[in-house]
């Protein structure tokens, strides 16, 4: 069968014939429909990540077919026993395990979880690992209710787009940040309130004006400028950071800390559990994601091309 | 009466007469037994609080006799209806309203706690700023339970004794550092398993190997040392600051952050069914707050010199 696989970290994904694999003790056969592509992958053909295995189909978010059925992907692969954090063995399906961008795959059956009917294939698989991230992030480490008012930095990205439409739902009041003035439109067209860019001096003092602050922050950037979330945060915020693209974060003020009483959690994706409990809010509340643009498995480079330059607006989507 | 009073920032705390302030409704008469100091007040005669009026009569914490009986005074006045943080109208006892340093108070008559019974009027004296601070810092941010091991940073501090004495109460493992070999000797007297000297290259790393690492830090320097706190964290864990005496925090990795699934709060005090809670805890666990030094109201200037330069270990009180 066709794939989209990690060579090396001086290739590009390569879509290269590969067999299928054999089933493991409780694996089944699943023809995947539609996978959708991460952040992650892209920094695995960068060499951002540890434990880098040559010939891996690459690949966490699928819509798969099974005995006529659609399912979505859980993509933890062994979270463990402690619903805070993964175990040892813990991984992410795509590395080191064989991912979703092919036809076919073997995958264990405790992984399938029922489409909701609301949904596409192509827009149920923009869902789980950007899905898992965001309701973890929103929901169980910010806490988020309708009294809240969150601020997105970074909207346009597949997880802070999710982290919006969760926030919506939840009757939030949501603003955004971006490098780019047409993001914030399109967020302000999806629902959120405003937004600022950030690449403007004193944006964060503008957008505190402008708002009154935030009891929730969903930051993946951190460094130099996260100390100006600090300063936006209501009394007893939570910020919440999925991130790190814009390096360490520097002058950061221990006493705005404790005298807002402000909780800051880093998070990435989240348990099984979480993972149900976002299934079960997309179908309850009709969620349906953005989408970028849909690609073929065969245009894989240049999907991961386009996500790697940072104009997607949504989910960038494989249809097989 | 006679009382230790705040002047100004040019002048030490002043031992002088002053006037017994009227009653307010709510408000009943209580003789002063013991009062104990905090940095608090110590920051409050360097000018290092805002809203400060000179003459009034400083100290967050006391001992009371009345109607006979003795009790504790809850600190907080005014929290407010969140849990989370005090309201816009919250300030501490001890500035801007009067404080304990003095022989008579008027205080409104819900902030009386009964004493445990196991306390002298001194020891209990020195418990309500700080066990309030440390309980929340523990057990309600840091979740503390017998499972966890506890890393408690700058031992020989007040809030930090009592963090240690309420861990080891919940039956978790502890260890410290200081800049100071003798208050880690005396730490491990009172039941800590071991500690480092912060001052000394590669702390973080031999409390590391030695400990396998922490799912509570509780620390109140912040600073550039901060991110090894992240480093010495095990996955999950809870890392908890109620102060910034080393200044900004540098370098701090969001990776880390996000990869470890951590948390940091920032605190300070805490809400009046903490209090309640906290001192039940005490009384629960026969608790005794380890005491430093013991002063009359006369010697006030020398107490808070003694503060001032760090030396005590376990709290400073005066006996009135």
């Amino acid at each position: 069968m066709k794939a989209l696989v990690f060579e090396d970290v001086h290739h590009p994904v390569r879509f290269s014939e590969v067999a299928v694999p054999k089933l493991n003790e409780g694996e089944v056969w699943v023809d995947v429909m539609a996978a959708a592509l991460n952040h992650r992958d892209v920094w695995i053909t960068k060499g951002l990540y540890p434990g880098l295995q040559p010939g891996v189909v690459l690949g966490s978010d699928a819509c798969v077919l099974y005995e006529g059925k659609q399912y979505l992907i859980n993509p933890n692969v062994n979270w463990g026993p402690d619903p805070r954090v993964g175990g040892k063995s813990y991984s992410i399906l795509g590395m080191p395990t064989h991912g979703t961008f092919c036809e076919k795959m073997a995958i264990a059956k405790d992984r399938l979880v029922p489409k909701p009917e609301h949904l596409s294939s192509v827009q149920a698989a923009a869902m789980p690992l950007g899905g898992l991230t965001a309701f973890r992030a929103l929901m169980k480490k910010g806490k988020c209710t309708s009294k809240d008012r969150v601020c997105i930095n970074g909207i346009g990205g597949g997880v802070a787009l999710i982290v919006m439409q969760f926030a919506l739902a939840a009757g939030a009041e949501v603003w955004v940040t971006s490098s780019s003035d047409e993001k914030i439109s399109k967020a302000k067209d999806l629902g959120a309130v405003g937004g600022q860019n950030y690449r403007h001096d004193g944006w964060h003092k503008a957008l505190q004006s402008q708002s009154g602050g935030f009891d929730i922050i969903i930051d993946s950037a951190g460094g130099p400028g996260f100390n100006n979330l600090l300063k936006i945060a209501n009394p007893g915020a939570r910020i919440v950071t999925y991130g790190g693209s814009a390096g360490a974060i520097e002058k950061l003020s221990p006493q705005i800390l404790f005298w807002k009483q402000l909780e800051i959690h880093g998070t990435t994706m989240g348990n099984d559990q979480e993972f149900l409990e976002m299934v079960e809010f997309v179908d309850q509340h009709k969620i349906v994601p953005v989408l970028d643009r849909i690609y073929s498995l065969e245009e894989g480079p240049q999907a991961f091309a386009r996500m790697d330059q940072g104009s997607q607006f949504g989910k960038i989507v494989f249809e097989i």
